[in-house]
């Protein structure tokens, strides 16, 4: 059990794990580098380090958290579940525990396929390493955002008997024979109990289970329950969300989307959650 | 007219200033070093600069500065008056226009004497270069918390008939004859119009005037109308105080009292002071 979950390797995820170093507290640190942060030709507005390249500033924070104890990991999180008194985080295999947890893990303004949300665990899953093995013999269909989502389609062509590839990104393809491509704009999931149809702008799919694999879930899909507004997760000033012992920081929070002011709510969020440690401690 | 003006020099203002040089405004800056800053012995928990020294970090935050165009000044900003679209700011002698003000002058937890607040400019002064002239040929008192309280006693004794100073720190004084300096514990101003006795632990003086004369002052009296709460100001999140056109950021904000909370507030702040011209100017 950790005492700190951070979820993001952004300017606000760092912040966050530098301060909970300094603080002493048990992290693990979810995420991989910021390409927003690497991508910048020059930060003018990060007070201290004037006209600063982005991959200067990305190796700079790369480098101080390298300096702490904070433990990291590549996985991507799927899913992060409230437990009452602490978290269960799962990290594409793997179920981690923490007892609490800071979102910081960047705006996402995809737009979700309609019925995304809602059908989540019912037909419709986003790790097909995690849940194939509800389809042996089933047909699926994988919506198909990225490189990773070719990998799972072929992994789930040798147990499915029949998988249907929905490519929103082009690539090279080379398929197992009961894979077919299907070159259409998802719309939207329809079903009863569970999604069993995929409506596409020409045609449709019929299937046992949807897979969406994209670089990054809608933080409402990661966190059941958590309040949002639009993309954006709803805090106070002190980072709380609305779920106990939950925070967030950075982009996820709002406008304005700038370094400074994620580094900040970082480290407010930590100190929040520190707050939070130390009074569960004392009961 | 100013954009923008920025009262405190310490990690939130020169963000502030940073961030509104890079939006392209005309600022000023009020204030003087951070000693807080300064003093620290090391700072671990600011992202991109592992265990700076606070001198260091000052020297950085001052280079930062000075690569951008922004007017300071060391002038004590005395009082800050909204005159419903624009600020007029008292800095000792002078005074300045702002369109939007952004405060930023840490967290004062001196005590104030009781009264001090509600007799503010009735027959209490935090100025006496500034009020001295009303007190001419009158007696005044000087309770005095710096070394500038004393050069003020010895400015107003060359005008007032007789001068009271009550220090309430310790230094050698070489005062004028009618100077008369009361070792007591300032308790609360009396009067019914005006404040006319400082009630002490063990003696009273009347006087026509009474200058308190210290490093800070309370915001709230800094800024007739803000909403406080104790000592922080209360702000919203994109750190608008009760005033429109007025923001806070930094240690004056609140808990927790840290340079990366501090740096990403007055960012924040200015930001949202840029909305406010952009839809001003766009009216």
């Amino acid at each position: 059990m950790y005492d700190i979950a951070i979820i993001g390797k952004g300017p606000a995820g760092i912040s966050a794990a530098i301060n909970a170093f300094a603080r002493n507290k048990s992290v693990i640190l979810f995420g991989s580098d910021s390409k927003k942060v690497i991508l910048s030709p020059s930060i003018p507005n990060y007070p201290g380090l004037p006209d600063i390249k982005g991959v200067d500033f990305a190796k700079r924070l790369e480098d101080h958290l390298s300096s702490t104890n904070v433990e990291t990991s590549s996985k991507k999180v799927n899913a992060i579940y409230s437990m009452g008194n602490y978290f269960s985080i799962q990290a594409e295999k793997d179920v981690y525990e923490a007892e609490t947890v800071i979102l910081a893990t960047g705006v996402d303004f995809k737009k979700s396929i309609e019925g995304e949300d809602s059908f989540l665990g019912m037909g419709v899953s986003y790790c097909a390493t995690c849940d194939a093995p509800l389809y042996k013999g089933k047909i699926t269909t994988v919506i198909g955002y990225n490189e990773e989502s070719y990998k799972e389609a072929d992994f789930l062509s040798e147990i499915c008997t029949k998988v249907y590839f929905v490519p929103v990104f082009k690539m090279e393809y080379n398929f197992n024979s009961n894979v077919e491509i299907i070159n259409d704009t998802p719309l939207r999931f329809e079903g009863s109990m569970k999604a069993d149809r995929l409506v596409m702008k020409n045609s449709e799919i019929l299937a046992d289970g949807f897979f969406v694999i994209k670089d990054s879930y809608p933080v409402s899909s990661l966190v059941p329950g958590l309040e949002v507004d639009g993309p954006h997760v709803v805090v106070n000033r002190s980072m709380e969300t609305n779920i106990k012992g939950l925070y967030a920081a950075g982009d996820i929070t709002g406008r304005p989307y700038q370094i400074a002011k994620a580094v900040g709510e970082g480290q407010i969020a930590v100190l929040s959650a520190c707050d939070y440690l130390d009074k569960k401690a004392s009961q």
